[in-house]
């Protein structure tokens, strides 16, 4: 965690760097630059995220994610990462990783995790440990069309927290409740957003594998 | 795709089993004594999917997959899957792995891939491939507190699909309908759900490497 980024665009963009110090993990003089290098220019926080998805078969299908836009530039992780879902034998398929809503579970507990580790480390909160378990109940009534009653989805999901941090329950509690307040996932779950779905033949088939 | 699965809990619960034909590496036999055998058994839908996470330190998280609930049973995955996320360094960590957004990306493109898939094979229709490319908008003011007119999560989301099946735009179109009106994620996303969080010091902390 103690990586100097020598090109950090945020850094870059604001001359005098507070001295750093890491909290959780977190450099918080790179995160306080990076919050006044925001302030300057807004438009330094547009970030596009982008995957490409093939299906191999049955349940299984496989995702490439490599280049994302980000603060004013186009960007691109160190490696790109590969994802694998299917589903287990019981709903038809070979079991060869997780399903889509295991890893709408994950990207939840991932979210708000770093909302919290983030947040925490900003007001300079040291946070030892977070476990998380999370449950879907999910009927599938609705993915099969039997009941226009049931919903597709999760009809609700489930988050407990252990966390290990010198503070009381109630601290701990202000720490979930400023998760919840700052996470994209939460939000995203918990209100919804625009979704549009269409055709179109020049999508660049990715390797995925 | 072919293997037979002894103990199908819910081939089992019906004792004639339609003559099996797989279409699209789905077997359309054990699809439809699924959806029979859950006519006569509702409770058979409901399944509970579960996940232990760990923070590990910065932007980095760990998820570990094994078990859920279904067809009236406790059941596990052939083995526990590991996931890993992360920031890239632009966001102050190690680019270890996908970030959340780009696992609830993932977790989109799969489920629609998949609805669209079972759907079409309960329909006969084969599917010869399907590639998506998606691509979330999100402003990071949301997640860093410093606007409250900013929301924290995607903007918006866009998938594009390519398809290659015997059918012209207007029949490939329909399929795109029909994985949006069964896709259990893209109704999770589209319209929101209850998520709620608490402590729980009791969270089994599992292995997640």
């Amino acid at each position: 965690m103690t990586t100097v980024i020598e090109c950090h665009p945020l850094v870059a963009a604001k001359p005098e760097v507070p001295k750093s110090t890491t909290v959780n993990g977190v450099d918080t003089g790179k995160l306080s630059a990076t919050i006044e290098a925001i302030k300057a220019d807004t438009s330094l926080a547009n970030f596009q995220f982008r995957l490409s998805n093939q299906w191999v078969g049955g349940g299984e299908n496989r995702s490439r994610i490599d280049d994302f836009y980000g603060v004013g530039q186009e960007m691109r992780h160190k490696q790109p990462f590969f994802l694998v879902s299917d589903e287990p034998e019981v709903l038809l398929s070979e079991d060869r990783g997780p399903n889509a809503g295991e890893y709408v579970l994950h990207a939840l507990a991932s979210c708000l995790t770093g909302a919290l580790v983030y947040h925490a480390a900003a007001r300079g909160i040291a946070v030892k440990g977070i476990a998380t378990r999370l449950e879907g109940d999910i009927d599938l009534q609705g993915f099969l069309g039997l009941s226009k009653d049931v919903r597709r989805g999760f009809k609700n999901i489930r988050v407990m927290f252990d966390i290990d941090a010198d503070c009381d329950d109630s601290g701990k509690q202000e720490l979930i409740e400023m998760a919840q307040a700052y996470s994209p996932v939460f939000d995203m779950l918990s209100n919804g957003l625009p979704v549009s779905c269409r055709l179109d033949d020049d999508v660049k088939k990715a390797e995925t594998t």
